[in-house]
């Protein structure tokens, strides 16, 4: 017997042998987006395809303006209730959150016209999640789920036991790319750089032109790490990556700060300074080490004062956070700044939901990209930040092939 | 005008332009070691040199065994004075330490018969250490300082201003380089490595019989880390670093655990689950994530769980610390990796004062090295962890040629 996943490689039994033995016998089978392709059939709405990562849901829901009366008799209440709760509301609870900057009005997708909707909420409320769509009766509004991120795999077995659903797990570094080339076509004003970087007040904000075809970087920046070398829209590497990540630097505020959310531990350490925290090079030297081309301004041990009480006593917690924030950007830069290096290439797009609200590390990680590599190397952000393996997964459901190129080829290192 | 550092290295007057010009007028130059090495005339006794760190002082010192009656009338007293104080004990006031177990007895060093003597003490107390010097008289005891590490140059002014000494400063990575090759052809167990690195009760130490000849990666974990790509005695280049080194555990741990020094922290970390703490692939995934290779129980997101209070009040200050331990680890781990596989090389040779007492990390490094090299990539370690660099500034006082080579050449990377 011979499977594909989502991402279109064929498994052997063995690996299908590995995976857990989990699946109730009433589940329907996993439904191959290959042979959905095949049909050249497009799924009735709703649209919908969900990313669970380590620390945050990313849900992105495609609301079509241009019904056929056929759509409105069939599909016509399902989605006015889908409009009543999600894309009328901005919050949902205290956790859930609707990113109204990021909708893309009026596109044409999947060869309709609609909104993209873009929502998140933490992973930790996942399961409560499920249990709400059970008791409104929400998942009796669709049949079959696109997911990716790691807890594709890990709540494959609640979502299908509870909720009755076919379940098509993706990988969410096929889908990263194929929703990054997507979105970057779509949108003009997807792709953007800093002109000067320094410059807090006006950093100079620039669309940057981004073109897919030429060999780049991707530094994804969730909870931990991962980097890609991407050598075109068809064929990827994760050639490396690292575990001090966006959940290094909420977890590490949380207990250094005593805050308890990601846009608290973002507003302390824009107002903190890690000079009181961190040990310089100069608190070494007493100015730079020549020798070796460090400046006496650059950070040789990162929380290096915090050992002395008396330095303790100096540093306030918006001090703390924007160190940890240096040291997780820092790091980030670095190894990212080694493996373009490596591979030879002078643009680093940089993804994720770390990103989020945070221009701060954007002009941080700009700036030290472009100081080290003397100009050579670009830092690139995105608008959508933490969404392109939902929206990537949204392409590969729908799958029409009218702005789709092939499914991407990986390989490991 | 042209100058030479203890480096051998020659500078242009721009660069000598460029020096801090703080030193006062009645100070002797800067001798250099060449010079000292061309008159073929070993120095008066006492023999020591210091190496100023970020975090540590590490001393050391060369006890004679074997003065002619001309040095008994000429140098006794003093060498009497410093017996009396250093080498009787093995603590100084609360903060200094002999560290007896790494003395090296009755060896052959620049000619001389005598015992090596390892003294480390915070380099938050050097400007104490000083007025101790002062106080006690100790600075009359000898004439002339070889120093290294960033203290060198940070401290120079006061030691020159306050002890009347004449200061010659050595490159920290140069002197670390040439400590390293001495102490590895005079004690035939100073490198070691461990077989079974996972094995808690017996990892199976074994000494490591190691040929500075062949080409191999130099990783320095002091406050921060440098790693250097060595070629051969006579030449290297500090490929990269990180400033997430022991200045970063030991911070983190004072603020987080509320220990108050390294001792304390490293025994937390011993006692503590740093899975408590850290996300695991296997938390975000449910399982392996097994297109990439990564299993389960390797850590996604450093202190990942930290977001959630739940987790936080399970987390015991034992758990924090271990976790500070891996995360520094694992960074240190990833990187010399990454660096090792560019410049293909199959020896990682950790050297450093973090390594101290810390059996724990070595252990660590080891597997994680051994595992994700899939055993050809072997780890290293050093009985004198963070003592080379000051070892190698005595040398380089002494510059006797029976064992030393030709001065390291090096370019910046």
């Amino acid at each position: 017997m011979e499977t594909k996943g989502c991402n279109g490689i064929e498994h052997s039994n063995e690996i299908i042998n590995k995976l857990p033995k989990v699946l109730p016998n009433h589940v329907t089978p996993i439904v191959n987006s290959q042979q959905v392709s095949e049909k050249k059939v497009l799924p009735v709405f709703p649209w919908f395809a969900i990313d669970i990562g380590g620390t945050l849901v990313k849900l992105v829901y495609f609301e079509p303006l241009d019904l056929t009366p056929d759509e409105i008799r069939t599909e016509g209440e399902i989605l006015m209730n889908i409009r009543h709760y999600l894309v009328s509301n901005r919050a949902y609870g205290e956790d859930g959150f609707r990113d109204d900057a990021l909708e893309l009005k009026n596109i044409r997708f999947g060869g309709r016209q609609g909104n993209l909707h873009f929502i998140r909420f933490p992973t930790s409320k996942m399961s409560n999640f499920i249990d709400l769509c059970i008791m409104k009766h929400l998942h009796t509004l669709t049949f079959q789920v696109f997911a990716t991120g790691g807890g594709a795999y890990k709540f494959e077995y609640d979502a299908v036991e509870k909720l009755k659903l076919s379940w098509h797990k993706c990988d969410e570094l096929d889908t990263l790319i194929k929703g990054l080339s997507y979105l970057s076509k779509l949108n003009p004003n997807e792709c953007f750089y800093y002109e000067e970087p320094q410059n807090e007040a006006n950093p100079n904000k620039h669309p940057f032109k981004f073109d897919i075809r030429n060999p780049f970087l991707l530094v994804n920046i969730g909870s931990g790490i991962s980097i890609l070398h991407v050598e075109s829209e068809t064929s990827y590497r994760r050639i490396s990556g690292t575990s001090i990540g966006g959940g290094t630097f909420l977890g590490l505020c949380c207990l250094l700060t005593g805050c308890s959310s990601y846009d608290e531990a973002i507003q302390l350490a824009t107002a903190g300074d890690s000079t009181k925290v961190d040990k310089l090079v100069k608190d070494i030297y007493g100015g730079d080490y020549e020798r070796f081309g460090l400046p006496g301004h650059i950070v040789a041990s990162s929380f290096g004062h915090m050992n002395l009480s008396e330095k303790r006593d100096q540093a306030t917690i918006a001090d703390l956070a924007r160190s940890t924030l240096v040291t997780v950007l820092n790091n980030i830069g670095s190894i990212s700044m080694m493996c373009a290096q490596t591979e030879n290439v002078n643009r680093i797009l940089f993804s994720g939901s770390f990103l989020r609200i945070n221009d701060l590390s954007m002009r941080i990680l700009a700036f030290a990209m472009d100081y080290w590599s003397r100009g050579k190397i670009k830092a690139i952000f995105l608008e959508h930040e933490g969404y392109f393996s939902a929206v990537g997964s949204l392409r590969e459901f729908i799958r029409d092939n009218d702005d789709l190129t092939t499914t991407a080829t990986t390989t490991q290192n």
